[in-house]
Order: C-alpha cells, then structure tokens, then sequence
C-alpha cells in the first residue's frame, strides 16, 4: 500500500479509504489510487492482513441449505441484519444434500478465518468440529442441535407444536389423520411425529400406520400421497404435515378436489391468509431462529462465557385461508386467527 | 500440517482428508488428528495457501440485497447449484441499503480472493471496480446492468414486458390505470415505467401523471396507494404495478374491497395461482437470471475472451389467481394460463 501511495501521490489513509471503498474520497485522488493500484498489480487482501495481526476479521458466516425455501430465506435476512448492527460482514455458505458436503464447507467456512460459525444442519455427526471451536471459532447451530458435540442451538418446540396441531384435529372429531413428514433422519421430523403420537395416546386413540407416510421431499410427493390416501378404502378425514412444502402440497390437492378434509401444517408462509380454503398452520417466529441465533454468536465471540446452551421458541396454533368460498368446508371446533 | 501428521501418527495424506471434511476417514484416525491438531494449535488456513501458491481459490461471490424477497432468493438458489457444478464454493454477501455499502461490500468479497463476483447491484456508480476487474476478478452483473463500468450483465426485458402488459389492460378497455412503482432510481423502474408511457402513447391516450406513484416500498404503502387513488374523484380502473411486492399489496386490498379493478404486476410470486381473484403476471424464468449469470461468469474464469456481453431474457404475460369465487370480476380480452 505504500508504494500504491507513493505512485498515486496520495496520503496512506487515502488508499486505505479508497480499498475500503470509502464513498467520501475526492473522485480525482480515488481515481489516481486506481490508477497506481492497477499499475503495480497492488490488491488489498483480508487474508494476508488477518495472518499478520491473527485479530478479528469483522466476518462471521452462515452455513444454510435451500435459499429457495422462504423458511430458510427469512433465517438468513435475519442473521444480516443482526451482522449489520455488529459491523459484521456476513458470507453465506451453501451446504450441499450430504453430511459429508456439509462437513466440508464448514470446514471452508473456517479456513477464511470467520469470527463464528453459524449453522442450519442437515444431519450427520458434528463431532469433527470440536476442534474447531477448541481452536477459537464459535458455533451456533439453528434449528437443529448439533450431533455429537456440544455447542449453542436455536431450536422450535417440534414436540409440542406436533402435539397440539394433533390434538386440534383429534378435538375436531378426527380419528384417522394422514401424517406427511419428510426424512426421519432429521431430529425435527422425529419430534414432529412424536409429538402427534402422543397427541394420540393423550386421546386414547391408535394411530394407523398405514396412513403415516415419510420421506415426502416436496408439494408434488405430497400431493401424489393425498390422491393415493383419499383413494383407500379407510380414507383419512384430516391430514398433518410436517413442513411447509408438503403442506402446500396438501392444501392444492384439496382445494382442487373441493372436498372437507381438515389440514394444519408445520411452518407458516407467505400468503397463507389469501389461500383459498381454510386450513391451520403450526406458526412460530421464523426470523428469531436467525436473530437470536446471531445474537448468541456474538456473545461467544465477545468471549462471554457460559455452558452451551439451547434456546427453544414455543410454536402456535393459526388458522389461515379464507372460509366459505367454494364446496364443503372443515369443520373446526374453534378458529385462531393470527398475525 | 506436516506437524500435525507426526504428532497424529498418521500420513500426510490423512491429514489433509481430516481438515477437508472428507467423511470416509476412519474414525479413530480421525480422532488423533484432531487431537492432535488440537494440541498443536493447527487450523488449515485457505488464505495462506492462496497466498503462497496465487492460485485459483474455487471461489465465487455473490453479493445480493435482501433473500427474505424470493426474487433475490431465487437468484442465490440457481447460482448455487451452478457454483457446484463447477466444484466451486459460493459465497454470498449481503449489499447494504446504499451504494456506499454496496462498494464496501464487493471490495470486501474481492479482497477475501474469489475467483469471480456476481452482483445484483442497487444502484450507485461502479466505475471504481474497473480496478479489480483489471486484476482478474471478473465480475456479472443480474438485473440491472452496472454504471460507469463495461461489463457483463443478465437482465430482463423490463421495457417490453411493461409495455405489453399496459397494452393488455388497455386493449381489455382500460384507459386510467394506476401505475405503482418503486424509486426511479433503479433503471428497472425506469425502464418499466417507460413501457406503460409507450404502450399509452402508441394507444393514442394520455397518461395522466396523478395516477403514476413512485417510491412504492412495499406492499403496505401500494394497499394505501389502492385506497388512496380509488378514493379520488376519477379513480383508475386497473393497477399496474413494478414489483412482486406491490403487486401483493394491491392484490389484498382488491381482493378485500371486493371490487373488480384489474390488475398487472411484475413478478411471479409462489402461490400466485391460488390467490382468490384473477390477475395478471409478468413473468420470466427467475432462476435463469442466476443460472445465466453464473455460467458467463465461469467463461470469465476460465479465460475466455469476449466483449462484454449483455443477455436480455424475455417477459411474458401469465393469468394467476382463481376466477369466479366472489363478487364483480375482472373482465379480460383474453387468459393466458401459464405453468
């Protein structure tokens, strides 16, 4: 930097400001530092300065799957706003459909020297991280705690908002329900179906296996799987679905049938009041997975001491879609409109 | 890492599968080089390799405004998956409101030695990248093309697609239409709101500028534009709106008045067929932006040389929402269903 300095005639703090991309430098001197940058092939770089000083690089990042899927979306806008208040920068890094490619870019993630680690798991054992953390990299995992190793997480109430999403039905008059979850490697698809087994036991009623249904990955799945359930010879009169995509899913084929069938799902999303029957959705505070998260990183990276520790945020019951609008509607003991 | 190995007990070779995360390592191997690497205070460092070899890091950035709006999301999604298939890391920043953030934030990717940038800008002046482009990092630019800088970008045909949908609601007998924009900062903005004025002006009818709105944020404000404009004494018969964000907040307010003013908005929305009453999208391969935009810059990475380029991907005209459920409908010349 001080040869870019002594060739553009300008102070250091200048170039600084300039590689910083400080908006308030005069144009012209801006415009000499560019010119003297490009000459000697000069270009700041975080890495060689963070190995100098071995300090903080203002970065934390963010480890998510499926930027398509709002739930995860609306995880990340909050982290970024939080990184905003801190001064941080935020890099954001996309696991891939595997344990072991979700090890790997974690493991990218540290070797760029971030602050702290933020982490939406996809499954598989986090016990390899250790000595990650032991190393000074502090990790904060969301919405599913970690495996094989102890460190902060930022979970739902999976069990309880299963259980009451259940027992809604089972309170409705439903005793044949059809269960649509997604993979039961994933903790939270285990607690969701828990939680609806219990809901079932509480009532004194046996779930029918026959009409649990896992592994449903998306809407479409999850529509072929309401067309095959409906056809059987015991049809379910209600459905639960233990994320947004297979409710979505649900609710397209019901609404197309134009038949009764009760519906709540997991996970809130956009529009969900404009949709065009009603139905029920297991609501929490998708944003504060991300906010609180970011806030706990901080915290560790501040240095603050205290045990590893799980935050659980409680879910809600709220009835969505609009009533009357076409064809026999689910009958619903009570209704709970939310916000 | 030679170190690391010696300490371990193990080859070289094993160290280096550990600190890449590769999952078919033997577990108790495993165990002794983090242990080892524990002991020893040893992280892989990818900034110092980069350094040391001034090689390709495998690397791209993306830097985009704000994933909670599934536009951007759906960018982010598509190049990630491009970004793998090219066995490349993505990592993705978050721009600021300003372009002054903006620049700070692509000066801060390019330091962290990326092999290539994509960038969805928000406005400003670009001409100080020309510097890092110089020095080897290429960079693409998504939805609007950059200012002051000769470089590659992935846009859409914001002027035809305004224009036909104007011609649309014209042609359907419409001749006072609300028009509901964000800041004409943005040359998005100002090329769909020259689109309506053409398709306006080759109708042969007058504009009339109190029913054109700027600076509509979200869809909030474009609900109190709805109750606003129809309160006036000659109020618009259709709405015309240039964002996916407004055009969610006419549709509510429409929908709730019950009243049948039609509507137009750019951007396609999930769920935008089950919203309750008819309305019309501009629509365009949303993913291709990011899909398009990864891949040209891939061509930049591997050397490939040719100007500057800019791809225009088209617009199309979609009827959404559900027709027939309540009250007065819009009339239309025609229904272009669309998947």
């Amino acid at each position: 930097m001080t040869d870019v300095a002594r060739v553009a005639g300008v102070s250091l703090k200048t170039v600084s400001r300039v590689v910083n991309g400080v908006a308030t430098v005069d144009q012209e001197l801006a415009e000499r530092v560019h010119a003297a940058s490009a000459e000697l092939g000069f270009r700041a770089n975080f890495a060689a300065s963070a190995l100098r000083s071995g300090s903080s690089t203002a970065t934390i990042g963010l480890l998510i799957k499926d930027l398509s899927n709002e739930f995860y979306a609306n995880i990340a806008s909050a982290v970024a706003v939080v990184a905003k208040a801190h001064h941080t920068q935020l890099i954001t890094a996309h696991s891939g459909e595997n344990a072991e490619d979700e090890l790997e870019a974690i493991f990218d993630l540290c070797r760029r020297r971030v602050d702290g680690l933020l982490i939406v798991p996809t499954g598989g054992d986090h016990s390899a991280l250790k000595s990650e953390i032991d190393l000074g990299i502090p990790m904060v995992f969301i919405d599913r705690k970690p495996v094989g190793l102890a460190a902060d997480s930022v979970v739902l109430d999976n069990f309880a908002g299963a259980r009451d999403a259940a027992t809604r039905l089972i309170n409705d008059g439903h005793s044949r329900i059809g269960i649509l979850v997604d993979t039961l490697n994933m903790a939270t698809m285990r607690d969701r179906l828990q939680g609806v087994r219990t809901a079932f036991a509480e009532a004194g009623l046996a779930l029918d296996d026959s009409l649990v249904v896992t592994n449903v990955r998306g809407p479409i799945e999850a529509s072929i799987e309401v067309d095959r359930l409906l056809a059987s010879s015991a049809p379910p009169t209600a459905f639960f679905c233990g994320n947004n995509r297979s409710g979505i899913g649900v609710l397209r084929s019901l609404w197309q049938r134009g038949t009764n069938e009760a519906l709540v799902s997991f996970d809130d999303f956009q529009l969900s009041e404009l949709m065009p029957r009603p139905f029920t959705v297991v609501r929490y505070d998708n944003r504060a997975l991300g906010t609180i998260s970011a806030e706990l990183l901080f915290r560790r990276i501040n240095r603050e001491v205290f045990d590893p520790t799980t935050v659980v945020l409680p879910t809600e019951l709220c009835d969505r879609g609009i009533t009357g609008l076409r064809g026999p509607q689910p009958q619903a003991s009570q209704r709970a409109r939310c916000t």
